[in-house]
């Protein structure tokens, strides 16, 4: 037989084509694509620049005064889609949307709080700012085992709306999914008709139908502050992680197909904080490595004691060849979170000469850290029962 | 070569394995069955024997004095399940929750009177008696060249409900998917998550995201009485058509994987009533074959004058061998909305034994529709009011 006839008799006795086998090949690939990029896990990306590139965003570049900020400076923010729009209107005074969402999880950690402290900023810039705390999306997309019940994720709402607040987020245009007018909702389903099967499992590889849900809630959340009954058409930015810019392109897709007069919205793509132990991104499913917003000092004090440095192996190498703070989990502390640029400064300077040592720097960001959240935690018992009528009351 | 080896080069050559033409079979069984029972297709299905063995419903047998009705004597209502609890209930004179929805489509026709004619005497055997008007559901699930806008089919539900309220249906507790409280829409958004992507898909045979939001609101129209925000627990019954019953058994089935404390809910089954020229159902797609209740007179008498019927071919025949009224349809017209029994069945032994001709059987039933429809036309001015107010007032 020819080796055509054995490959061709190879695949029918094990029940395979050539189409069959191009199958498997083609969902191995996307299938290795997709852990890149998918919006549900927790991996972080470390390629930043690969995927700026592959997925058509634009690197944040601009140089504008306005714009200067510790999160542009320390590549806090480090891509955008269209965010030229509303560049455009902080420089004409007009104002324009901003949506922030934190899913409502457990607790709320450091890593939530950077995405509040860019949302400050913007409404510092002119923004009117939507805060969202993602209770129906929680409840809908994680496994029952996790989240128990709707009661349970409405009661993580008021919890993390209190912590929002306590940072600064005005209660004013803060909503919890599971409180909004019914336009929302009848939007969210609007929506639903708008993306095709094929778009959706193209993109998210599956069609779960409480994820298809949350999904659809997430894209009302961007869009909706757009619709007549709110804010009307206006430029809107949203800020998201790299790995949730699928959801952002099908969000720019479906503002398309509606019929409503909106504007395509614009997004901001954060660096994610790291986990004290190195991991790409700070999450709440290690809590070892995570500080929480309701950590006390004693929790302060030995998470960052513990904390993987970029110092050297003797304080002698260390004098030597100075500290790593890119490699430092003390220093992305800083560096997300320490807003006093001087002194900022300073600290990457020493530790690069090797004046600094890991004990002493320790020391300081604990001192920092633990004061930091004596102060919020004070603000934030003040805010529960605001947060609580944000969830509960009637609704706006 | 051996015939097993030249099917299977064949099979090689056209890219074929064994599995593939196994698929192949098994699509072309399944898209057979699921012509015979798709929710979404105006075919409609002659065997009803057949069915209701075939997806293990219950013939409705009950005998009880309370359910004496033409609709039951008439093989209007066909079969059920689990009605007998409801029966009790109505036996124990305590009350059961009733929920009748109409799709909101352009006309409303005497093939929706008949649902609407079952809910009053379901209302009068003790049920509190939802009505919803399914204008998101129709928006969601036709194409947009079909229905143009959600205001298009909030128009509509503006017009189906005078109509419903004009035949008696009280406005307590009728509604528009579009305007309820938002208690309605959440418990839709959790349905979604009790339902796994492999179910929908075997239900529906696709997963397209517009028609599932309809099957989600679908599905909370008929739970979401017995919740605590509204009803509470309670025996409940839906009347749908045999085609229909995919819906209901996935509602039951979901029903039992919420952690609501809810009685399953019951279904009646109705036969539909056909279309003029025999057509197994009676559709707005078809106006020639179809008598809306906002026809006038002369187009009731147009369209009655030239419908289907049981007669011979030569009066001298009719004579002889009597008419066939199981044949006719101006005999459903009387059968699905002829209240006055002994008059019904007069015509139906004077159409057998030949007494009775088409001409004056046919005029007897143009002056019936054409004093109901115009009665009729009366009322339903003075409810477009109440109507409106039930789609866009407050919601209750």
């Amino acid at each position: 037989m020819t080796p055509f006839l054995v490959i061709m008799n190879f695949c029918s006795f094990y029940n395979f084509s050539l189409y069959t086998i191009y199958l498997y090949i083609k969902l191995y690939v996307t299938g290795f694509m997709k852990k890149e990029i998918d919006p549900w896990s927790s991996d972080l990306l470390k390629n930043y620049q690969h995927l700026i590139k592959e997925f058509g965003l634009f690197e944040f570049d601009f140089k504008d005064k306005e714009l200067d900020s510790y999160f542009v400076r320390r590549n806090i923010i480090i891509a955008h889609r269209n965010f030229e729009k509303v560049v455009a209107r902080i420089k004409a005074n007009k104002p324009f949307i901003n949506m922030t969402g934190i899913a409502s999880s457990g607790r709320v950690h450091l890593g939530h709080k950077v995405d509040i402290d860019v949302s400050l900023f913007l409404q510092r810039l002119g923004a009117i700012n939507y805060f969202c705390v993602a209770d129906l999306d929680a409840y809908l997309s994680r496994p029952d085992e996790k989240i128990r019940s709707l009661e349970n994720a409405k009661k993580n709402a008021v919890e993390n709306l209190a912590h929002a607040f306590a940072l600064g987020i005005d209660p004013k245009k803060s909503y919890a999914q599971s409180n909004k007018p019914k336009r929302y909702y009848e939007f969210s389903f609007e929506i639903s008709k708008k993306i095709t099967q094929n778009t959706y499992k193209a993109i998210y590889g599956h069609t779960d139908l409480g994820k298809i849900s949350s999904v659809l809630l997430q894209i009302a959340d961007i869009l909706h502050p757009q619709l007549k009954e709110f804010e009307g058409k206006m430029p809107s930015v949203t800020g998201i992680g790299l790995d949730q810019d699928p959801h952002a392109r099908l969000t720019r897709d479906v503002m398309q197909r509606l019929s409503y007069p909106l504007e395509v919205p614009s997004f901001l793509y954060f660096s994610h904080q790291a986990g004290l132990n190195g991991n790409l991104k700070m999450s709440s499913s290690e809590p070892d490595n995570t500080i929480f917003l309701d950590d006390n000092e004693s929790d302060v004090k030995k998470k960052i004691s513990r904390a993987l440095t970029g110092g050297r192996n003797t304080s002698e190498e260390q004098k030597r060849l100075g500290g790593e703070p890119d490699k430092c989990m003390v220093y992305e502390l800083y560096k997300y979170h320490f807003t006093d640029e001087s002194r900022f400064n300073e600290i990457r300077k020493t530790c690069i000469s090797g004046e600094r040592t890991c004990g002493e720097c320790k020391k300081e960001c604990i001192v920092f850290f633990q004061k930091m959240l004596k102060e919020h935690q004070e603000k934030y018992e003040g805010m529960l029962s605001v947060a609580k009528e944000v969830v509960f009351g009637k609704m706006k």
